[in-house]
């Protein structure tokens, strides 16, 4: 049976730092990155910088100071390992990790208006707030960022790094693509959702994973499997992410109840239940393909879209995808056996792995 | 008095190529970018291969093989040309000719769908007819592609051409919001508009003309002479826009009549019409002040735009634009003189600023 919280018995025999530890490295990825973060985001032409700093959390929509949620920073503490991993020092791996939050953040802004998204870390989006010409000039001005920040290092590695950042960039535009034509089809299969979260979270996780090593000097073959590590934690963070957007805690999540549900997106529980034998799949299968058609989908209750992850947890979804993510996680892991890295950097590596399959958030 | 074209008489003293070798080297540069042009595309998921076919012309909404118009490829002849400047083949500009043309189409399918034009090239824009989700993602996805297509040469000027188009990209996407922050404000000053030009027009072109010459060895300084030519190209090819934005023949330049005067566009014409003394001058700025507060003005008739047409002329905007034009034509030419380079490369870009002051569409 599955848990009360989504993933949490997901990595506990692979556990082996604190924390503790995990909230200091999340931090050491947050202060190394943010004062080259705010500086690139300081030579946009207003009001992008605004739009820029509300979007970040750094200012409210009145454009008064605030320290909002600037969201967990994985991919930068990812960026700064990478760069341990290949012998150089963290700080090597800083404009790669500040390359990455700004494609992850274009990507964000671009994503929240295509999927009408009023909410994002508990505030209004930037589309809502400063409107949707906002949203789309300064997501293309954050990608365009990535890029010059990359470039004007100059170096050979940073034109390979920056090769990199592009082709993940590209994925993660094909899974958005995806994502958003699943959503107007009846049936979408496993592999089908698997290859979007792929292109979606896993291509440019794996690239925070690269970025690093490749800017302090590392191989191609070092690069891919490091980007293997990445690509397959990405699987297990969406798995996870999966699991929260229907049973998160809205207090946690900042989403609303039945987040992935009112948006009728076909993600890895909803799918795998809908790939299951027995009745509960098939009335599952029945009640959404009415809702397709339903005019009344916007007025449904609580407790209709209860039914239905009632369903999707009866059909096996729920229990399919926790699995999935702990699979994705074992397969992460064994790649950073393939490469040699000091060991410290393994242990964390291995630790934020864990980190990103029990998280609530 | 100007003349019933907008800016026919502009550049006759300089002419020094025959217009049916222009439209040969817009055949050159169409000829040997769009294959690979064309296959970049197919590189994209569905729907976004599709969706960018249809605004590249190759197909209709129906998804049916049609020859649209691509636009007149200013562009890519420019980047080949670039590269002969540089003494190398014209082939060797080709991967920046279509990096500058993905670049400049992803510019277009976003600022139509912020913008709210309906219609490019005599044909639905994208935004229209797929949707805006599509336009935000495909024009994300010709901006990654731009990056890839130049990075994944692998060589160090391809790193450098890779900076210089993102540097113009960023200053596009500048000038874009100057653009859209200038709709909101009652006046704009002359400078601010020629600065708001220099970023959105400018920049790209004067890319244009480096791009080929850095692919094929150039070194900064002579990559710098070519972007400042590319520049004031660029600059007097806005002022020419922004003529036929007011006064181009519907029927040439595919847009509707007083085009971006229903737009509220403050362009060059309007904004040295403002800046004049005069009784012309006052009775516009008043007419446009009430325009700006009317609830009325989506249904204004064409007289009504014709009586803000004259006044612009009255109060001299429309000459001061054509020589504007004139005055960036012999910058642009002035910086040639400037660059070794062979005698027909010079030819063939003095005679193609020609063609951009006198163009009509």
């Amino acid at each position: 049976m599955p848990s009360a919280h989504p993933a949490e018995d997901t990595a506990q025999t692979a556990r082996t730092v604190p924390d503790t530890d995990i909230a200091a490295l999340l931090e050491r990825g947050r202060a190394l990155s943010t004062p080259v973060l705010r500086a690139a985001v300081d030579r946009l032409a207003a009001p992008m910088d605004t739009v820029a700093a509300y979007h970040f959390g750094w200012i409210d929509a009145a454009g008064n100071p605030s320290h909002g949620d600037g969201g967990k920073a994985v991919r930068p503490a990812l960026a700064l390992l990478s760069a341990e991993a290949a012998g150089a020092a963290p700080e090597v791996g800083v404009p790669g990790a500040v390359a990455v939050e700004l494609v992850h953040n274009f990507s964000l802004l671009h994503d929240d208006l295509m999927d009408g998204d009023e909410q994002r870390r508990h505030r209004d989006t930037v589309w809502k707030v400063h409107g949707p010409a906002q949203a789309i000039l300064v997501g293309d001005a954050l990608f365009a960022l990535a890029n010059e920040l990359l470039l004007e290092l100059g170096t050979v590695e940073a034109g390979r790094a920056a090769r990199r950042l592009t082709t993940a960039t590209r994925k993660l535009i094909d899974g958005q693509a995806q994502d958003i034509s699943f959503e107007h089809r009846e049936r979408v299969t496993v592999e089908e959702c698997l290859e979007m979260e792929g292109n979606k979270t896993g291509a440019l996780l794996a690239c925070a994973v690269s970025i690093g090593a490749v800017l302090g000097g590392a191989d191609d073959r070092t690069a891919d499997i490091l980007e293997s590590y990445g690509h397959h934690l990405g699987l297990a963070f969406q798995a996870v992410d999966d699991l929260l957007g229907i049973w998160g805690d809205p207090e946690s999540t900042g989403k609303q109840t039945w987040s992935d549900l009112r948006q009728r997106k076909k993600s890895l529980p909803v799918v795998a239940a809908l790939a299951a034998d027995g009745p509960a799949s098939a009335r599952l299968g029945e009640l959404l393909a009415a809702d397709a058609k339903s005019s009344d989908f916007d007025t449904f209750s609580e407790e209709e879209f209860a039914v239905r992850a009632a369903l999707i947890e009866e059909a096996g979804g729920r229990e399919w995808t926790a699995q999935e993510a702990r699979r994705q996680h074992a397969v992460a892991i064994g790649a950073l056996d393939r490469v040699d890295m000091p060991r410290e950097v393994r242990e964390q590596l291995v630790a934020l792995a864990d980190f990103v399959v029990v998280r609530k958030r």
